[in-house]
């Protein structure tokens, strides 16, 4: 840490300072500038909040010099982690894509949609079936029931299936059924149910919160790896700016940067990214050469009879229409992805 | 709802999105624009999402004309609503002060503070026991033991307390030592927190999240109300913004915005808020000014000390100094507070 | 500045740090941390760029620990600066009213208007002769026929006028009439326009950018006292965030702050702060409160009759209401104010 | 437009705004709501302002239906505008690169710039003559001096070249050296110099504002459209969000969202709108993949001897290889990019 006393501040404030960083375990340097004084805290303790330091009388302002991320960070370790849901992997080279409902409907629904999906080369299907909800007059999920119905898609598709869970009471419950569980924007900070993911060990999506910084997110990230659980799913959904004209503003530069600080995958929600059924196609594949593992794509059967976010679902014929272009965006991004368009391409022209 | 139809928008396209909308349980009018044709939707359906309408061919966009959250609203209750915890009030004519540090530390800091703000005038002491922290490495709080050393100030002293409840598996425990249960910013969306107290009934502080709309915090409040509990009071703690040089920007015009649209008592918190001390005074007094029905700072014996939120929080003769003044802030809002102040005058000159 | 290297830094790359240090001017010393080393460079260099110290190999990030404005501090000038109009302060014990129409429009709507409001207390008229207007297609401002409105306002009532100029170009013409010159939100970091206001000399409103920090805000001040022109008054106006309710987010946090920073005089403008004609008595008053110097408020004879931002102007009868609270909400700040209130009261009762 | 009236509206008060709304040439059609009143307001009336009819009594909100731009709409003009500088055109098949260092310092670095990006498939030079610049004391740009280095880089290569203009002021003698005229963020709104621009009719470059809108950016480009100069190209260049991490937030979305809103080309430009010389590449590549019509990339011959915007700058072997993985990323997005890859390709193996 670096503390920057004030101008005017006084031998005696700059020997108060550096008793107080002895006192908590620090070795002190100061620097002496043409117009002020720094004092060098050396120590690694960044278990320790030390704000109030700038209490202390002729202080300016502490400057933390370590990130607070540890296990996170690409420093810790260098590699890229790659998450393997019973052989299908999220960080590796395949980019992975993981389609769905928004809100788990009904069983036909959700059964035509997993086949569907299945067959253009996704290999996670996602629904809600506990959704969190801005109005309490709106439709919650089907609960308990929907995740009976994802564990039957999963029975007859194979696909592997991610589901939210609200709330640390409900994580045993959610777990008996699905192999990934995501944790919502509004609980990216909800720390009770970190830990007990943390604990769970199973692999957990983790979507930026609404207005989250990178290093809060990546805080996030920490708290369920510190539990013992190295399975992180970074996924970014947008975050809250002041247009309008989308529901949010999908940070690609993001998913760049964490690439950078972190061994963690990242995905990419570009249904909730943007709230527009018209701009999924292209941040999809923005975002796989942005440098995104995976993707998170909103698809329905019929959108204009979902419950739940029809405006930026896409029906099964737009999300063929994307993944028929991923194969060669994938590999321009140094990537692979085998989906419809391949198949399409194997068949034979005779 | 009014449904906006693009230029082109063919005769077949207004009548199928009139169809949609009778099925669903609206009568429809159409405004021929000079431009464009407008479908007016009439009904109210407030627990539907309409914007899967969107979807449907030749649809610009889908206007909601009635306000999401009904309960919350003034037009529901043109009075104000006046929480009454046992005696102390929130919502009426006074302006109550809830004091105290960021965490509950220990016996001796919590009684001790809890002397000196009851003898400045507070009504009501706040400490948390459960601190939600961005760390995983930060100290989490007391958990049950802060809870108890609460309880005993509240015997010593008479104050109410107020603590923070993080999940809704804690909601029973915080409640048994707790007069007030608070929702802190980040657990502003967590529904099932908000239902297990709209369950529960007791007065809830729910605080207004980092980058919550006024309409999503209305919204978070009519979660709890919905449940049968009307006794909620917002805390304007500050809105993410920009600006590096404070923690938070203390929004004092949504104050003022929400005391119009909900019958709701609000209060400040200038302490988070602002994130500096020496900002909290101003911030306090111009809260009151602006329409706050009271204020919730943060205090410590030794802010120095402090093992979280130091930097923001007042020493005793800090806060003494800020309630000295409200009285003669509280009377120019037309509202009254009874501090230190007033106690100083009536000391006999002899 | 700090100079932090990354954790693997070899000291070659240290070496190659300090070099180019040395070759800027500055002296270094390197502070041998646990993880990292931090390399300190000592020297007043507020003019160099030094963002690309970053670039060179091994260098994590540089911070700087002057801040970057100078003649806008406190520092630099501990007294509060008192900006003088010819016998009216800004800046002093007295809170300066401004009031008038968004835009001239008429000899008699602005004559109108600058009776009323000089009955009422103001010292000075505004009126925006040339309008920066988001669309092409609206009322672009009566340009210097408003000017000579203005002039002629000034003359029949006594009032000083201030007057929004967009362009170096006119800033003699403008200056012509006018007794202070604004800059507005739009135009604040519109450099060519603040030097040319900085050779001027005349009394500068600068509004703050629409997302512009208080440090850039100050910085754009410095523009104009770096030129020889010390008579600054920084206007708080709103800032941009998420808030649809609002046409800005009024941030009175950040004229405290100001306060402190700086020895310029503040003003609020809580008419294009808020938009909204029902938030202008709160907010005005919270903005006294929060440590203004004084309040632009836009007033109009006939409001809903308004060429330019009719919403959020008071009629004169809703001016007069905020104008008689403000003398005791300027005691309660410690200072005066002599208005409608004050007037109401010396009237005889016999 | 609608009119939404209050739940309470009276008839009178329904009456009253239909009075108003006939008098400003509207037609009128009242749609009765099971709770409020609406009416809605028929004729294209764009050019007025009418936020004061949110004033008139018993009204909640008005809401335009129209939107208010129009030459820049893609419903004005659906097939895309392709602006052509001498045969270098932005906004058809090929994806454009404009490069160049952030500002011009010495004839010897911008030659030897030009011939290198020149030689990597590059079209278009860029660099600053006039530099706005937050701080006073930083370095101003070489004015004059710099716009005649430019004009010899130009004789010297055959590249086009685009520079900054800042003031109306200097729009001739800029345009005397320059091929392509630059509006910066900051000056998104100096609508004097959108207006100058619009008249003089040379292809001009316009950076989206730091928090402006899609809508705003449009409507600056509609002010100088509506001079009559078609030829305008949008540059995202990165919003200002709350993430410290990066210097801005490059906003792709707003590029997918602009090619669907409107039918001019727009360009990006990775360097200032990451700040971040390590995230040029996978944002420049994604910038393609999203829609984007051309790059505006910082490159400078030695990154840690910039006088400007250093830390952003690519060098030329960085410029290099995001060129040479461009064409394939340009095929993938249905465009063609001719750059040293090719180059490389068409290099004899022998």
């Amino acid at each position: 840490m670096i503390v920057v006393m004030k101008s005017g501040a006084t031998e005696e404030q700059i020997k108060e300072v550096e008793n107080k960083l002895h006192e908590l375990g620090f070795r002190t340097q100061v620097i002496h500038g043409t117009d002020k004084r720094v004092i060098g805290a050396i120590g690694d303790k960044r278990h320790l909040n030390l704000r109030f330091i700038e209490l202390l009388p002729g202080v300016e302002r502490a400057i933390p010099i370590l990130r607070p991320f540890k296990l996170a960070s690409r420093e810790a370790r260098p590699e890229n982690t790659i998450v393997n849901i019973d052989g299908v992997t999220i960080g590796g080279p395949e980019i992975t894509v993981i389609a769905g409902p928004c809100a788990v409907e009904s069983r036909e629904q959700l059964l035509e949609t997993a086949r569907a999906i299945k067959s253009m080369g996704c290999k996670i299907l996602r629904g809600g079936a506990f959704k969190p909800r801005t109005s309490p007059y709106s439709f919650q999920g089907l609960e308990e029931e929907g995740l009976r119905l994802l564990a039957e898609a999963k029975e007859d598709t194979g696909l592997k299936i991610v589901t939210e869970v609200l709330d640390a009471q409900d994580v045993e419950l959610v777990s008996s059924y699905t192999d990934i569980m995501q944790v919502g924007a509004r609980n990216m900070q909800n720390f009770k149910l970190l830990k007990a993911l943390g604990r769970l060990g199973k692999p957990v999506v983790l979507k930026r919160g609404l207005s989250a910084t990178v290093e809060e997110w990546l805080m996030a990230a920490e708290y369920i790896m510190v539990e013992g659980n190295p399975n992180v799913i970074l996924c970014e959904r947008g975050i809250r700016t002041f247009e309008p004209y989308t529901r949010n503003t999908l940070d690609l530069s993001a998913v760049a940067l964490v690439k950078q600080l972190s061994h963690l995958p990242v995905i990419v929600d570009p249904s909730h990214g943007t709230g527009r059924r018209d701009l999924v196609s292209p941040m999809a594949k923005a975002a796989v050469v942005a440098g995104a593992d995976g993707l998170l794509i909103e698809a329905h059967i019929r959108p204009d009879e979902a419950l739940s976010d029809g405006a930026q679902s896409l029906d099964m014929e737009g999300l063929a229409r994307v993944l028929s272009e991923l194969e060669d965006v994938a590999r321009v991004a140094g990537r692979t992805f085998t989906g419809t368009g391949a198949l399409n391409r194997r068949v034979p022209s005779s």
